[in-house]
């Protein structure tokens, strides 16, 4: 019975993170949740789970929550709520699931309490990787990643040691913009943006993946969750999407791991770990796929993916400061401010005035991280202003 | 430093195994090697590799040898002489790379002394691997695969737990005809048959790529190396020949080891097991490669690889009757005596011929397996002689 604790219950991998335990009760048991302000559905998870612990964003929502599940479950708010949710002890594994920044504080001291990490909320990575990586090995936790190519990295990983790793190979769909040439996708609207060939998501993702951002910020994290150099690590372009990633190791072997798109089975390797679970999903039939591509990343018509090997490479606060200036350019795009062109331009000039003051910086604490972070946003609203009376 | 021993250190496996131990001198010593009667190389490997014993196939070849390598080396001759290379002692891995039924006895002396065994010998298991089965687990030994398809499942497997495993999926190159209609392949002629697409192989194994013989083969040692129902064994066309083998998990994640084709990769990965050797070889680049196939074996046309599965499920010793009976029909194919189509249907007569006596059969010694083998020969010479009659 393995004892978990979930931040971000009721987001898309919070839920589904849930659905795989209710299929798995004698595996699993929950012992907190963290949610936001959906208490409605934190409610009904609070009578189906019974942790002995939640925390919702504010103790108004506390209050709510408090009136809907009655006594029987200790209910706390905002940091110290996610922070007691992270640490609740006993507890084998923390999923870590929310959005944005607001996860780094927890997974941190989820890490520090010495709980093996279930990493969904990529920011963490992103933004504070050197030092998660840090804490991850002064305290012998293991992360499990929780997004379909890291995870499948970690499945090669299975078994190998290692110094026997040579390559780290993510896969890439592409994007929509595949095989554009440069002056059209400098052009390309919103709704092309959006018109991910092969998934619906989100709106943020959507464009980072027609950029290849996303594909540059995956490069950042698999540098510091499989403490891998950034050389090491290579993108192939594969637009079928059924090889999530591979690794190759010094005796030229190669191991991938394959599979229909599904969150759930990232979400069940990662809970599991180093068990499988039984999941009634669709097999992968390779005969009726028939046929998988792969092509080089076109480096020079998605110059985003050069910039996280960049920022990589310039200091430990870089790829917070190149995630928080895409954070900015990508909604400036998208509420039609800027050129999508315009979204690399942006994020490269803020990554360059970082890198020409801070070269070499190192990151010892999350409020280094925050603060550079807040600092590349204010730069990168600096460049929209002069780069937007540019657009049509 | 791990202690080797060489069963058929002179054929194409025990020169390529050598040859990695000659780059990796700090991590493998070479206790004993057994040779044939190519006296004039396993002198020069005796003066290279040092080895306590030696064996080759009489005291002919023995006393030419002594001659060669003088004093310091102990000589040995015939079964004996293999026998002692295979229980030599102190011993970790013993190579099995003899070619053909020679080898079911050392290898299962080896296992029975408790060694670790690197299997190139497909016959080992093709012909008793049943018994072998048992005997791998009476003594708790390993048994590393020599061939590309075995080794990649080998190695998709390391980590997991063997419960976890929903399917084993072997891939298949097609061989020269695929996609050919069944009159054109009744009709083919040896050289049609020879012209592999993608390997320059021998003139047996050749044939058995054209009529999926090899397939149904290696599905029938995948049965036994890794303890899996038949029922759980597919195979998949793949012509381009880089992805070697996948492996499917109960919660449908699929991991598949992929590579260019080079036979040192699967030797070395199981004289190093659980490390891997750094080797100096040409690195898949799958966006040069750019594009998989795949597509269902045409069962229809190709009535092998059923056989293979009708083997399985009849006996202990029918395949060691499918194994002779095809080595009868495709030598004689190969003489011009038969039609293509007739090494499918000589191998089904025989084959249905020891279901009718033998259904059910199980094998507890080598010598039982011998005699299937040597029965099965003589049915399908038989069939022959019915069957020859019938050549245009």
């Amino acid at each position: 019975m393995k004892r978990i604790s979930i931040l971000g219950s009721t987001g898309s991998v919070g839920t589904q993170t849930l659905a795989v335990v209710a299929e798995n009760p004698e595996s699993f048991c929950v012992e907190a949740l963290a949610a936001g302000k959906n208490v409605e559905l934190l409610a009904e998870q609070v009578k189906q789970f019974a942790p002995k612990l939640v925390s919702v964003t504010d103790p108004e929502a506390a209050a709510e929550l408090a009136q809907r599940v009655g006594e029987g479950v200790e209910i706390l708010a905002g940091d110290a709520g996610l922070e007691a949710v992270a640490t609740v002890s006993p507890c084998d594994l923390v999923v870590a699931a929310l959005v944005g920044s607001v996860g780094l504080h927890p997974t941190l001291s989820a890490i520090r309490a010495g709980r093996d990490v279930a990493l969904a909320n990529k920011e963490v990575m992103v933004m504070a990787g050197a030092l998660m990586l840090r804490e991850v090995k002064a305290h012998g936790v293991t992360l499990l990643p929780v997004d379909s190519e890291h995870s499948a990295i970690f499945q090669a990983l299975s078994g190998q040691r290692s110094q026997d790793v040579s390559r780290i190979i993510l896969t890439c769909s592409g994007g929509p913009f595949r095989g554009w040439d440069a002056a059209r996708i400098a052009q390309a609207t919103i709704e092309q943006a959006l018109d991910h060939p092969k998934w619906d998501m989100g709106r943020k993702i959507s464009i980072d993946s027609a950029s290849l951002m996303n594909k540059g910020l995956e490069v950042i994290e698999a540098r510091w969750l499989f403490d891998v150099k950034p050389s090491q690590i290579e993108v192939v372009v594969h637009p079928q999407s059924i090889v999530h990633s591979l690794v190759e190791f010094c005796d030229t072997s190669v191991i991938a791991q394959l599979g229909l798109p599904d969150m759930r089975v990232p979400i069940a390797v990662a809970l599991a770990h180093p068990e499988r679970l039984a999941l009634s999903l669709p097999r992968l039939d390779l005969a009726e796929i028939a046929r998988l591509d792969f092509e080089p990343p076109n480096r020079k018509n998605f110059p985003c993916l050069g910039l996280a090997y960049r920022a990589l490479a310039g200091s430990e606060a870089a790829p917070a400061v190149l995630n928080a200036a895409n954070e900015v350019s990508v909604a400036a795009f998208l509420d039609g401010s800027i050129r999508f062109c315009d979204i690399a331009a942006i994020d490269e000039r803020v990554l360059d005035e970082h890198l020409q003051e801070r070269a070499g910086m190192r990151v010892d604490e999350i409020d280094e991280i925050v603060a550079a972070d807040a600092w590349a946003r204010e730069r990168a609203h600096d460049a929209l202003e002069q780069c937007s009376g540019g657009v049509a």
